[in-house]
């Protein structure tokens, strides 16, 4: 029989691990939040993924949970493990991706490199922490952000008090230095539940408007120290919260060559799609083989340069579909991703990863691909 | 909306299709025979592919049609065509893919250099065209063969007697020369119904009792002369017989460097699995893109060395996923494809992938991986 895996969360990413999970063999099913979903062909389950009952039906018949999302309820989560479930990543990794309040402490705790960093639970320690870093800083909620919602740069304690007077007794907000980096770079582990570990190369990140616009593989201009420290740190994050499957951290890279840990995802990540056509093993597959405990593959790319690029909804009507033959035209190594959602306007519905050995030539070309996309 | 394909046949090369369907944003439907199929995931309908109305019923909500085998009637094609559905590829084409001697006089008038044949209906026949070539030959039923079944070498007429005996009025069998091969090679085209095509580089299929076990992309000890006529006569062929879709022509290489036409397959082809993991566009991707004249894909090798080695179902009563873990850690750039089959004696249930560039550590190391399949 074959090895059943179940996905919680309908989005892309549950959507792109059916590939490979087909290709392995495995039995692929996934909850979806509603019908039409990215993930909607192995969806074989449709509803709340907070609700005990409705993940617990769905886990029943699995050989593993995992997930699109770091959101299920930590109550579920234990739930489920206390059912005798294999859960990965589990929840006491997943308490330090579902709070960043706890992910920093956790962090510090590690000895890991991060920004400038505190919990504020009104104006006057907002305003102390502002006062102590040069007059501006990032406030973040603690809970529920993704793609630069939750995120606000401040340079008083007035540009966060709609959040602040919105905390519960007790809540508190995170407030970290903004940190003047030269460049983002984002390191992926995977990592099986019995330890084993493989790195993948640290990438550069683009980011526009808080979205994840490109993706350089390997980062360019990257020296054997910078690719060893950003290695390190993803594992020893990787192995210090336990995280099972695919970790990614965010890095922010400064002028004073040191590497800041920015942001934790414990699943597959937008700065690793360039690895489903780059790399010896993607990292769909990579989470796939690590949640079940399954050797895992080689992380080593195919080809000197890899790019994407993501695809962002646009305000025109007219559907993805009829942009997609004037991309493929226009290159014929372009691999056209799109995860079969509506393009409401900065909506990620899709990417374009591009291969090669040139790396002006593939940015350049990349870009040309996916301006098919553009308005 | 999502450009929408239906595959009728529920086999691997239509489960394998799937996990590029998915990629490209497209709505994949499957037509399976039965539930529980290789390709059940994305199963839409059930039933019977010579029954018009079951066909017609599941063909009318796509934007083309195309299949997992090649063995839909005529006039079920004819049908559909006449019914204005896009059908690739189409019933002209399969016309001589359904039956081996109209493929082999179409193949003469298109002046493709082949073994000797002849159509023969009674003994005499047969035995006259063993005595003009040699004393042995093979008999082929021109319909419904596969993987060695419906042929048979002979060396007297006296062989064949049952099959010659079973013949309808008027019926025939296929007699070829039994060539003195050096070895088989294969060589894919990918043709868009508006025309334009991409050839893959020329492979070396090795088979074991009728089966293929072995492929080498590209194939070993290739000049140019050899893959530029390999090309040619695929190229001839697909535009020749009009293939929409992928084509592959099986070709025996003599020890006099002539390339004859042995089969030929208008789909996806076992030949071409080294493609899914060796070459920028894997023939399932580009048989998706050919059927939907969307524009094709590279079909340049990703490293010097690609192999492939299929996995059949052995005498063992355990599973195949018991087999996938040594398999995975064997080597860990190895792919390994299952098809989701009951692994039953010499039936076809998956296979492994393997690149590299130096071509003995590939073939032994693949060999490797695959060995974790045998009892």
């Amino acid at each position: 029989m074959s090895l059943r895996v179940g996905i919680v969360g309908g989005g892309q990413l549950a959507r792109m691990m059916i590939a490979p999970a087909v290709e392995l063999g495995l039995d692929v099913r996934v909850l979806a939040e509603e019908p039409g979903m990215a993930a909607g062909l192995a969806a074989t389950a449709t509803g709340d993924y907070r609700d005990l009952e409705t993940v617990r039906a769905f886990a029943r018949d699995v050989d593993v949970i995992t997930f699109d999302h770091e959101h299920v309820p930590q109550d579920v989560l234990r739930a489920l493990v206390a059912d005798g479930i294999a859960v990965h990543p589990g929840p006491d990794a997943l308490f330090y991706a579902q709070d960043k309040l706890r992910m920093r402490a956790k962090l510090a705790e590690l000895g890991m490199p991060q920004p400038e960093w505190a919990a504020i639970s009104d104006a006057a320690e907002l305003q102390a922490f502002l006062d102590a870093n040069g007059g501006r800083a990032v406030v973040k909620t603690p809970r529920g952000g993704y793609d630069g919602k939750g995120v606000r740069v401040v340079s008083t304690a007035a540009d966060a008090a709609d959040w602040i007077e919105a905390l519960e007794p007790g809540g508190q907000l995170l407030v970290e230095e903004l940190v003047d980096f030269t460049r983002e770079l984002a390191q992926q582990v995977a990592r099986r539940p019995s330890g084993s570990w493989r790195a993948y190369p640290v990438v550069e990140t683009v980011q526009r408007g808080g979205v994840c616009a490109e993706v350089i593989a390997p980062a360019p201009r990257a020296g054997q120290r910078l690719t060893d420290v950003a290695e390190s740190i993803g594992v020893a994050i990787a192995e210090g919260l336990g995280v099972t499957g695919m970790l990614a951290v965010e890095l922010f890279e400064t002028a004073d060559d040191r590497l800041l840990v920015n942001e934790l995802a414990m699943r597959p990540h937008n700065s690793g799609h360039w690895s489903q056509d780059g790399a010896v093993t993607g990292q769909f597959e990579q989470h796939l083989r690590a949640v079940l405990d399954l050797p895992l593959g080689d992380t080593e790319p195919r080809a000197p340069w890899s790019v994407m690029i993501n695809i962002l909804g646009g305000p025109a009507a007219d559907s993805l579909e009829s942009r997609i033959p004037g991309a493929l035209a226009a290159h014929p190594g372009a691999k056209v991703h799109t995860y079969g959602k509506a393009p409401r306007p900065g909506r990620k519905v899709g990417h374009v990863n591009l291969t090669g050995s040139d790396l002006d030539a593939v940015v350049s070309d990349a870009r040309g691909v996916a301006a098919h996309f553009d308005d």
